[in-house]
């Protein structure tokens, strides 16, 4: 593969056999109360419960297992930090993850737990993702890239794949945005074996790379991404993940902060499941921003669930 | 049949059919944090996520879709008043629920909001009975049992068809017991088809309705059932339930409030479900009481998710 070839769906489905017995089949349920309260059949793809409570194990995975190198560097927030080090575990790598100083507690103990070093540098994900990439080079290690990857984006298409086979037919696809790789594997895999089916990314107001890159086809970086969603926040989407919305996205939802913390109280309360703000973002549009365009059944995709219980305590106390 | 008659798989099966597109199929999820934290491959069934929250949809619809009266009265502490309102609604039928004057707040608001009569009466649910029954008479309804009930029974026992058809493979399974329904429905279709698969009983300090009958080899009443579990009150097994539980269950686990509570955590903590403490407490014994007669896959039925949010706030602060 030339290094910017685009995945298509074989390689979604090469994927999908790789990761098997590692990430899990998450479960995909109707949810009646929040169908009700949204006039549509709503259906929530549970990535909170992969075995690291996130998505991004599929991606990350997919990735390593392929790589010749014996150590792997990361830059995350969070969320692919612990996924990058959950795989090298599993496959026997060295892993260091450079988190920003403000990283969130409970995700940097998880990324130590699983075995990696890590490193705080910065609080812009283009400033850790330059010192990620030096520590690669001086080390001899493989950088994994958060989402502008063909392996990273083929992995989180099984996402997309699973929603295909476990729900014989809906209208759209409600899937939050950081820099793009879930969007791009899923939108690849829908718009392939179902393509009548609409692909809307779904990203916080402080950080609307998707929606500004649409409008304006191009690339657009947004200074200082601020948002709740703390998994939502690079500065922009990547050159492939760029190249796959625009051709395979049908729009993009941004959502304020309000949204997205009443769209975490509601998984809470109404359907009973555990969503971190980033992971409650798709839903938010269904309350407040909802057009004819989603159609009758619409699945959203909630990406993760590693809340800390502080927050969550007081979403529920709000 | 006769009415002491019991039922058997096919009786199971045929509800199965029954309930088809009313009852959610619910997800069976490993759960790698409770496995590695107990030592074992835990394997949830999440009843939380039926369209009420609780697995009594499965026994309610069967026995009403059933019934030729127009009309049906029930007595419930919270649970099987929500699905027999419910499923009344759906069938087309007039509801009323007796509760008792301290039943959980949110409860009785949904079973109001299901378009169901409330009467509020007595404490123990011997003494809700018998005003149920009297009701039932007076107005030519139907009165259904919260589980001492051929039809009732044999609707619990989907959950276990589901199981065997979700897990290739398990050693034990693990149920909560109130009055005894469930644990009688689903360990006659494990029994049926799993028969070297162990059904244990798991049931509150408090209220030892199971632990104390299968010692004694007869029902006994415990006077003043009290647990944070209150869908586990009743004062006693029924006939029907007795008699299946002494031929079927494997024995019986006794947990204390304190477990309780730190089994409705570790839901919520390691695994992102949101259980009410009834529907946690099949959980606790893997924490405290694990014996080698559990083996090494282990099935907990988590029965219900109609916890407060004041409640999940509480627990998840303390």
């Amino acid at each position: 593969m030339s290094s910017d070839s685009l995945p298509g769906l074989a390689d979604v489905e090469a994927a999908a056999r790789r990761i098997a017995g590692v990430a899990t089949r998450t479960p995909l349920i109707e949810s009646p109360i929040l169908s009700r309260r949204t006039g549509r059949d709503v259906y929530l793809k549970l990535e909170c419960f992969q075995p690291i409570k996130v998505f991004k194990i599929r991606g990350a995975y997919n990735k390593i297992s392929q790589l010749k190198e014996g150590s792997v560097v990361a830059a995350s927030s969070g969320n692919h930090g612990i996924a990058v080090a959950y795989a090298c575990r599993l496959l026997g790598k060295k892993c260091s993850v450079v988190v920003p100083g403000e990283a969130v507690k409970e995700k940097v103990e998880t990324i130590l737990e699983y075995g990696a070093d890590v490193v705080k540098a910065g609080t812009l994900s283009s400033e850790r993702e330059a010192r990620a990439r030096e520590l690669a080079r001086s080390t001899g290690s493989a950088f994994v890239h958060p989402f502008d990857d063909f392996d990273v984006i083929a992995g989180q298409g099984t996402c997309g794949l699973e929603i295909i086979e476990q729900l014989s037919d809906f209208d759209s696809v409600l899937v939050p945005v950081g820099g793009g790789g879930l969007i791009s594997g899923v939108s690849t895999a829908v718009k392939a074996l179902r393509p009548k089916a609409k692909v809307f990314g779904v990203e916080p107001q402080g950080a609307p790379k998707l929606a500004a890159a649409l409008d304006a086809k191009r690339i657009i970086t947004v200074p200082s991404p601020h948002s709740m969603s703390d998994g939502l926040l690079p500065t922009a989407l990547g050159e492939r993940t760029f190249r796959i919305c625009s051709r395979n996205v049908d729009g993009a939802y941004v959502v304020t902060e309000e949204e997205i913390l009443e769209a975490t109280r509601a998984l809470v309360k109404d359907a009973r499941i555990i969503a971190e703000p980033s992971g409650a973002t798709a839903l938010a549009p269904l309350f407040s921003k909802s057009s004819r365009a989603l159609g009758e059944r619409v699945v959203v995709l909630i990406s993760g669930g590693n809340i800390s219980q502080g927050l969550l305590a007081q979403i529920l106390t709000r």
